[in-house]
């Protein structure tokens, strides 16, 4: 199904091709005075939008902003307590077609034809896999880091590979490398959250790391997720290994640091393998606050009676 | 939560005062041909909108009708698989108040008056809980409803007992003097469904009534349900009053038509009460479309398997 | 599925014949004190051992007590915050059955024969739809009720109607009197809340009263379920009937005393009908402490918060 | 909370030191011949029980089995439909303390030194975290494998790397060097799944991968989880990594066999860090079976309507 999570619920919709992608926020408690500006840059950061060198990578070329349309939940700018639902409108939705639905009783023949060359399944995955999915996450996610924000609570992730490279201010250049040659390369986010009071989490399933997981499983390319000492502390011993608890102890937070990463692939459909048109050279650029969106998402689940207060 | 359902869930948003009502329907199987003239004929039926008996009552002033804007989960009018994001614009939405969120960065200034004014608690159940909130469920109810007819299941309410009255061709009568004297009157509607397989629901706590019982008393101004001999059952022995199983045993559908009732209070939001302004008499009328709505989302989450194949 | 609660979760398991029935409840909060003499005396009622008059009926045969072994989720009487799992031995458990199961591997001959005598369909509700099931509900929702009890919240429900009868001083001679028929005869429960917080509950799907009709409807023999003013209120107008909240306004509670009916068909298990052995003539009689334990653990999951605190 | 999956659910209960540990299974289909001979391999595996190099270490200590009680849900070794609860006991349960709860109405004494000693919290984690509670899962797992198994769907894990060796023939080594030591090391283990068929899972948060790494992480001591081309495969280029799929494609199976792994530390209660008494060397190695039934309970999640056909 479409929704994440029991008690702060995030339910997405929308294809590429639909006339808009959104989502509905439910659990949000009232009084939350929302700053649309954060949700704009965290948009902006996962449309590759960002000027600066604030992405980790150079300039690109500009892009439309996504515009949110807020639909309820919020009234001059503080949350009611009632479920946000919110939509960005697609450009490129095919408005044609949105106009025919609109009088399907009538004309609704274009249903057989479609299924012989598209099959149900395979145009479906089309529409809504896409990773513009993850713009209504970035949007969500946001209200939940600055819920969380109020508590202390920071998310903050970033970039710590690329291909090999693991010093941030040769990013760039490996992956204009490979842009060059019409090919792609995977990266690793780092991701560290502070001021998360001990004791969030359930000792069985519902480990913090066992949502977190979860959570960055979800993305679009995400591969692999670790968390503490991770998959390189498998050759240290015990005494030493163990230094690292990423944050979390048996399930739950202990009161330092929560740390983790997430490997994301490098994409298939790349120029060198016949796909046209502009790629994403290492869509961990832009999964950067895609990553810090979900996170918080997590946490606001967990943080949910204690925020609330 | 704002969520109903598991299988078939249907999330609903929006306040009356806000941009718009609406709500996603997730699980909907893909390649369903959406009828949009049954949902609008059941969106008037819930406004009020009839000019025929069909209604049960004599013509009412024509209201604009509600007009449903869809976003997802559909394209040409067949359903993709993916979550069916719809939305109603309120018209008399204060759209200054939302202009002012767009920079409520800068400009959120009215959250102290607001709160002396209204408090958070009681403006959000003004607007949240708003009758208006049941047309997004006659909208996803229909869809319910046209995926069940499909495998020959048909949902039928009527108002059976206006007051004490239960000859439907004096409905109108009794109707029309409450509102002669500016005060209102209670309703029962009872329900039949037929083509029901046998074999729906499950022996515990996911009786097939129990949900039915769960999906009448979320709606508004629903005092009670009952089903087969019901509470008028209690003076009968064993030998007479089993003989009305309503369609349900042990809590799984038995194959015969299931029927149930509901009650509906009048409104205490009467001009005799110092409620100025247009009331309805007996709101059981407009709450017909809203139980088969209801009812529609409850069977296709039992039905869902046998309906998807 | 076998489980009931979001937050306060009541999972049942067990047949009339398995080895045992029982439950898990989770969610319970650490540090609560089980009073293991109010559970005894619930289970007692449930089983219509109660000789005095507290159970509304005369005195009954005396049956064996149902003993609670408890698994886990407590330790010297006060609860661990972890689940809490109990069983309940069926007497008449089929060991030989039980003991065949145990060597299945080599020995799993019975299925053929067992599938053409019962089909799995029949055989298993009448194995698992038993109302010893009841028993399990009654344990777990009594711990529910002792939780409430700590902050004031107290829950009564009584035997209000047998067949036409409203006198509970005659309740016993209607009883006899179609038990003496070898017939049966239906009843009306009604139950109060008292001590309930104003603000429990939520204005959408999550109304305290929907949420209570499908605790109600969950329980075999229910057939109905209303609150306030309910089916009766119908004929009085609006002026009027309103004055019957039943305690919940708009879904949410008003802080004033919850009361509900609810009402439970005749039982058509009875030697008139042609069925041998010993038989309930009003089963309403031993749903008392279930209508009490099923909405103990529809408050605990609302209360929740509250109560934990 | 203490349960897993939505359709297919397991519910674990106990402490290391109550009556018993155990579970309920929900949503087995009826008709399911249980082998009981391979559940309890399982929980030998995990038990560090066999004597052989199946494990991939050297024999060890002999322990006494884990006796898995069945108290509903199965009938001659078939299942029911109904929900399979079954507990172990555990052997070294303070029977005084529980003794001691039978009467705790008059003698509930020990709360208060109880809670100044542990605390509530401290003293819960120690029961409730304890590996033994992975016994449980074993269980629950090795029935959703036998259903899995029956659809030709086979789970296979084993450990690949301990420490930074990743010859198998070489593990035993390793791990007696520094159990000689009194330290610990960490491991890797990887899972295929063959027979899968392609379609399972869902393109947005329900991906397989990510409810897989939901499991894995449950896990006590995995730290975390990657597939397909996986952390290794931050360094290839597009063309290359995606060689690897993992069997998952957009959050769905495609019909090649699933791979996957998952990383656990060393433990920290080791001699060398003063904890005295036996110790696990190596926790991964007794994770194989944990890994295993996690899997099976995921995909049971995922299979449910086409496996119960």
């Amino acid at each position: 199904m479409n929704s994440f999570g029991d008690n702060f619920v995030f339910t997405s919709f929308g294809e590429s091709h639909s006339a808009a992608i959104g989502g509905v926020l439910d659990g949000v408690p009232a009084g939350l005075h929302i700053d649309l500006t954060m949700i704009r840059e965290a948009l902006d950061r996962r449309a590759g939008r960002c000027q600066q060198s604030a992405c980790g990578v150079s300039a690109r070329a500009v892009r439309e902003a996504d515009e949110v349309e807020w639909l309820s939940g919020v009234l001059d700018g503080v949350t009611l307590g009632t479920p946000i639902a919110f939509l960005i409108r697609n450009r490129d939705a095919r408005a044609e077609a949105y106009e025919a639905f609109k009088h399907s009783l009538r004309h609704a023949h274009a249903d057989s034809t479609y299924e012989a060359k598209y099959g149900i399944r395979d145009w479906r995955g089309g529409g809504r896999a896409s990773a513009r999915e993850t713009a209504a996450r970035v949007v969500a996610g946001n209200i939940a880091a600055q819920l969380l924000a109020k508590k202390g609570i920071q998310i903050t992730a970033k970039l710590v590979q690329v291909g090999d490279e693991t010093r941030p201010e040769h990013f760039d250049e490996v992956i204009n490398r490979y842009r060059a040659e019409g090919d792609s390369i995977g990266g690793i986010i780092a991701c560290e959250v502070t001021g998360l009071p001990a004791g969030l989490g359930e000792p069985i399933f519902d480990k913090v790391q066992a949502h977190l997981a979860y959570a960055m499983l979800s993305i679009n390319a995400c591969k692999g997720f670790d968390y503490g000492s991770g998959f390189d502390g498998v050759g240290q011993p015990g005494s030493i290994a163990n230094q690292h608890s990423g944050g979390m102890l048996g399930g739950i937070t202990d009161g330092t640091p929560l740390t983790f990463r997430c490997v994301f692939k490098p994409t298939p459909s790349t120029p060198k393998a016949g796909v046209k048109g502009r790629h994403d050279s290492c869509v961990a650029v832009r999964a950067v606050p895609v990553v810090e969106a979900m996170t918080a998402l997590v946490l606001a689940n967990f943080a949910d009676e204690r925020v609330k207060g």
